[in-house]
């Protein structure tokens, strides 16, 4: 490839996932798991060494975390902060209109801040396959995670034509999440790859695209003459892959393969092997010293702690900041409910 | 009556009951409740109070505690070391020579350390009148629990017939632990009491069923010319209960009445009600702020915590001393089985 890659980070969030272990202060990517030093978001960035340089990176996050984000990036790294959020198809616009300012033909890689790959050496060769694409097509590419159960919680890429000998496959649609029968199906027919939120495109394409779909982005981009915080609030508040990708005719997909996760929840621990989380008998323990009597399934992360658990199974048991949650694992994605209570009365334990 | 009464209170334990807020160095006794600011052994003295003076009060207590326990009471407040652990009946006969030694006469008082009364009141009527039989009449004295549930956890005492026209009865039998439908039928029957462990008799009186039923001991006694530790690894470590009170002909029992409760386990926090633990719809609240969804029937004490739960039902969660213990309700009685794996890898916490 000619010049190296931009890369375009999306780095917001609300801390709910992991509460309380993150907080709407330091949400999940300004948080380190298991024994690593880095946060999410160093170790995200550290992926990309060699590719993009850090004068090329770019972390969009919200103003009351641009901050903290800076502390935890390079001082090359920019940030830049949205004004309030708008999901994700206003935060690529942004981006979009950044790098092509610097650059209209350069490739642009947006990512998420806080997902795992256990193989990094994995996720570099599809990465690198798919920029050398989108360096050279006029593609909307995006990264397909290659599924290993029939998750429910994810959206789908189905196949559609091969578009080269190579690995690379046109999208034939993108599919909400599935039910269970269905995402089943999904995985048998070998026909569909997780959306792991994962794009790159030159610059110049993605925002084609959005004059084509999303017309409006531009009008209010410049009527605003620059002015963030006059377009934001005008722009469509939607996601890039309602707002373009499921639209787009030229897109295109590099199946990834590299042990991917995306912590989305306590129950990442036991689909991950993250170093310094345990697996024992009473379970997976990411913290505190556990002693346990039939007891299994659980997933354990009290710093500290000494946690004694007797006939207590399938449980997440976490305490962090002086909070202790206790919730059954199948209730995970409920979350939120109990963090709303907390965040009303001691929105500093939130 | 003549002369004010002896007590006697034994004050060992392991701490492994309300472990981990009782610890071996910090047993149940000298452990707070609730709002209040006295120790369960503080409480149960002041329930004596005008009956018996500081200078007739014994607590007999381990070794370990014995400079514990005497920061915990009165400066004339008599402390006995036992050199071990020998069950009660050795320590009833040594408490017995230490009053006879004193008076003869005397009525000794022998109580618990550490059980819940909700009225003072109604405990006081009719330890006073168990106090004035004891003085008047060659008897052993028990005050038997007015049962308010089929308990399988307590023994219970089978009246006999009434000795007088008030409520004090012969007891018929020391009945073991029944299983629950003898439970049942022991409480409808009404003519069945819980054995609270709570005695009443002239010293003299104590000592001469000593020697008809364990003459053991007064010879292993005078064997070691009064040097408890001598004396102590030589004599029956029983109960007092098996070794005397099942066997002696001349036991009788005052009903008590008075919302007894002898704190066995962390379900306590629901069968009493103490000043300072709240009932939530998430259950019983003795220390934490709780927050709760979907929630119900929990027994919570995590002081200084923030405690979020979601969908968790009938579980006790208790933090102290840097230990979470987490365990179903059902399981309150096993508690030992997990402590004694902490005691051996973390005895500090123990």
């Amino acid at each position: 490839m000619s010049e190296a890659p931009y890369l375009v980070i999306m780095a917001g969030g609300s801390g709910t996932r992991f509460w309380p272990k993150s907080t709407a202060k330091k949400p999940k990517q300004l948080l380190s798991f298991g024994s690593s030093n880095d946060t999410l978001l160093g170790t995200t960035l550290k992926r990309f060494d060699g590719l993009s340089p850090e004068d090329r990176r770019v972390i969009v996050t919200t103003q009351s975390l641009a901050a903290a984000t800076k502390e935890a990036v390079g001082p090359a790294t920019h940030v830049l902060s949205e004004p309030m959020g708008r999901n994700t198809a206003p935060c690529v616009y942004w981006a979009a209109r950044w790098v092509a300012e610097r650059d209209p033909k350069a490739v642009m890689m947006v990512m998420p801040a806080d997902h795992h790959m256990a193989s990094v050496k994995d996720f570099r060769a599809t990465l690198e396959r798919a920029v050398r694409w989108a360096t050279e097509h006029d593609d909307l590419v995006t990264l397909g995670i290659q599924p290993s159960r029939p998750e429910t919680g994810y959206g789908y890429l189905k196949l559609g034509n091969e578009v080269s000998k190579g690995p690379c496959r046109k999208v034939q649609a993108f599919v909400e999440k599935p039910d269970r029968a269905r995402a089943e199906a999904y995985v048998a027919s070998g026909e569909y790859l997780w959306n792991g939120g994962m794009f790159l495109w030159r610059a110049e394409t993605i925002l084609k695209a959005f004059d084509s779909l999303m017309p409006e982005m531009k009008r209010e981009w410049d009527a605003a003459k620059g002015d963030v915080s006059a377009a934001y609030p005008r722009m469509t508040a939607t996601s890039i892959d309602y707002g373009i990708m499921e639209k787009a005719p030229n897109v295109v997909t590099f199946p990834l393969d590299c042990g991917w996760d995306d912590l989305g929840s306590w129950i990442s621990l036991e689909t991950t092997t993250l170093p310094g989380v345990a697996r024992g008998p009473a379970g997976v323990v990411a913290g505190g010293e556990v002693f346990a009597v039939e007891s299994s399934g659980n997933v354990i992360d009290a710093p500290g702690r000494v946690v004694a658990l007797l006939g207590v199974k399938d449980l997440v048991v976490v305490e962090h900041n002086g909070v202790l949650m206790i919730l059954p694992k199948s209730r995970t994605q409920d979350v939120k409910l109990v963090l709303d209570q907390v965040k009303a009365a001691r929105p500093e334990k939130a």
